[in-house]
């Protein structure tokens, strides 16, 4: 392989730009390997256990159980397990469907993701079960990953799944933000907004969190199971009425925001609740990690760095604009890092669907910042989702140099109509410019590269 | 004033850090001030006329000429009047309505913009007058700035004025690319394209260039009246089939076009051509320079500095998704660069509207902004046009905190119907919190500002 090891080489090589992103992209993944993420956080010696900070002393002979959800939860169980061999009791994780792994003594339970199921109910019923009688002596670890506030789907009694739906929904429909659906769901469940912790009581509870929310409010992540929750069903009520929501709410939920609001069922538990004292929230792995990771292997490779941010949002075709604009500058100036040089970001952007074609917010971004760097030399832009999956496609994302729409163009591909039609898996296949990792089970958001040789 | 010396001041003054996003603009406007821009590249010292790397001898006593066109045309040839003093013989530069300065021996000529009209047609004729018959010892200023296309405006003879509209607009309605758009008009213009060159003949140019483009390129800034074309009648016919506006064209246009595919009218001035053997085409401002005085002025009251680009396009409310994003990140992990931070870029973003509010890319760009950083402390957002007009406002732009959205609610402004209203002016007008600079005569396009202490 090639290497930058002058300031500026003479013609950059377009395909150690294109090795350079992907090689970038496996390191980062690596990184929040969801194992990997949980043998860096729990590390155990004998009797004595060592979380981050924070030390257990196994030697009294607690049971130890793996409860959690997300789509990173069989391979966070799986090693749970490798840490505490055959001192783990059992355990019921809900993952999404064909999201397993080996395991020996933890329950995978299989369930319905986006959309929640009968199957996640099921399994968050097993795990309110199992936390039900503990004693001070035992120890819960909680692993959390994306897609976990669907997977453990728990309303309260009285109000069905279907209800729980109707509600997000009309909350969708009407505009609310995502920290107003959550208030009014974690107040409509038995589990979300630390419950799941206050269940889990007197046990003590480790939470491995792997994020896949901007900003990595720990509140967020999966709605929280063992975190404080700082919204109460006076929130919910002002929420209610700031939609106009209250005539179209299924009876059964009215009812029972109006008994939380009476005083007549407890509230969720408060930052400052006691039943944290036993709790230990444990980020384990973030964007920013996977970020560093990026910004780690890219210096090695002899590329010049920087981390532009680990939030990234917007209409994802937007964004790319500052991407093919950096890429100039970077050309031009030398501003903000002479080549060769690596922007490294991360985050979550969105799409706005027009079309009828099939991609995924990373496809859309390279396709939109290829029309960007067009007949530029030596500029490569990639962008990808650590799940592994971008859209309802089979690619993770897609990798773009100044030589694509040229390519593209050879092959009959119109770039400004395919992105009219969000078509863009369909304008990478032909060119073999997706990035295909199949599903990693891990996932911290999305990793875009603007590599400039 | 308070100043950041401390590498992490533990309590960042708002009022410092919105203190600091005007300065620095205005020492950013300083530097791309016309007259500054001119006095900097062209020198004289009696008869020794240096101009950026080349010299002229002015002892042969040929007569000098201030010819041009642009927003910035009054304050550049009053810069000219003041190098040559009374060795200038006179002229006639072309200048938004309003756009004057005292001048002695150049006649401005008042025209509109951005619609060309007829004054601006005169205008043109009589610089076209004035170059013929022009001696090999004779010297030509053209001083060429942002709205130069438009307030040149000289169809070639039998098409008019209204017909050359048609044309523009036409292809505007079918989509057709800026370049696509420019070619055909150079094709139909007297002046664009290198044409004004060649009517200056035998006499030597020099082209003062002030950038109101991204990219800076020459041939494309005012159509680049004094830059060799690389479009030919060839891609206009190429153009007009494209979109399949034969049909549509004026018949006048049509046949022109024609004569000239048939070869029988000579082709626009080509790189090469011996014509710019006696031209000097010099940018003397661009958006990156005011971007470097600015990163000057910021490093200078203790801000670590990065210039992300300074051809920003893309549509502005979710270009600003990427500031509040990199606000973010530089509280939260100092990338790219730990506070006191300043975030530098340029460039021209787009609004699409929507609605029936006020406003412009710039305030819009602060507003959607604000709505990402509300609650930061120590977060400021700045934008503003360097011509000192924002859209269809008396603002430049505005300026935000984290405090904005807050201030606003309380002055019952909805932050979110506003921006979907477009109604940027109306928000910020109440707060006190437009930046109003009046026109400045220059334009190099914007200056957007992240700031976090």
């Amino acid at each position: 392989m090639s290497s930058f090891t002058d300031p500026r080489p003479p013609t950059p090589d377009p395909c150690f730009l294109r090795d350079a992103a992907l090689d970038i992209f496996r390191h980062a993944l690596a990184a929040v390997d969801p194992a990997e993420a949980v043998h860096r956080a729990v590390v155990r010696d004998i009797d004595r256990l060592q979380v981050h900070d924070r030390a257990y002393d196994l030697s009294r002979g607690g049971r130890v159980f793996v409860v959690g959800t997300g789509k990173a939860g069989a391979l966070m169980a799986q090693a749970v397990e490798e840490v505490m061999g055959d001192r783990l009791t059992g355990g019921v994780v809900n993952v999404k469907d064909g999201h397993v792994a080996p395991v020996r003594r933890v329950s995978l339970n299989e369930a319905g993701h986006p959309l929640p199921d009968e199957a996640g109910v099921r399994g968050a019923r097993e795990i309110v079960r199992l936390l039900s009688g503990l004693e001070p002596d035992d120890l819960v670890f909680c692993v959390i990953s994306g897609g976990g506030s669907a997977l453990l789907p728990l309303p309260v009694d009285g109000i069905t799944l279907a209800e729980k739906q109707t509600v997000t929904q009309l909350l969708l429909d009407c505009g609310a933000t995502i920290h107003e659906i959550n208030a009014v769901r974690k107040h409509i469940s038995r589990v979300k907004g630390g419950q799941l912790a206050r269940l889990a009581a007197p046990a003590s509870v480790i939470s491995l969190i792997l994020s896949d929310v901007i900003g990595d409010r720990l509140d967020v992540i999966a709605s929280g199971p063992t975190v404080p929750d700082t919204s109460t069903f006076v929130d919910c009520q002002r929420i209610i009425d700031r939609y106009d929501l209250r005539a179209r709410l299924p009876a059964a939920v009215a009812a029972h925001l109006d008994a939380g609001l009476a005083g007549h069922i407890p509230e969720t538990p408060k930052p400052g609740d006691p039943v944290f004292d036993r709790v230990q929230n444990v980020l384990v792995a973030t964007n920013l990690l996977a970020l560093r990771a990026a910004q780690e292997r890219a210096e090695a490779l002899g590329l010049r760095t920087i981390i532009l941010s680990s939030g990234l949002e917007g209409e994802t075709r937007e964004v790319a604009t500052v991407y093919s604009a950096m890429a100039k500058e970077i050309r031009s100036s030398g501003n903000p890092i002479p080549p060769p040089a690596c922007v490294i970001a991360g985050g979550e952007t969105t799409v706005t669907i027009r079309g009828t074609g099939k991609g995924g917010r990373n496809q859309e971004f390279v396709l939109a910042a290829a029309r960007g760097i067009a007949g530029l030399d030596g500029v490569v832009v990639f962008s990808a989702g650590t799940d592994g999956t971008d859209g309802p496609t089979d690619a993770a994302g897609a990798v773009a140099d100044g030589t694509t729409i040229r390519r593209a163009a050879a092959h009959g591909l119109d770039a400004e109509r395919m992105l009219a039609a969000n078509d863009s898996y369909h304008f990478f296949q032909p060119l073999g410019d997706l990035v295909i990792t199949g599903p990693t089970q891990t996932n911290v958001m999305d990793l875009r590269l603007l590599l400039v040789g």
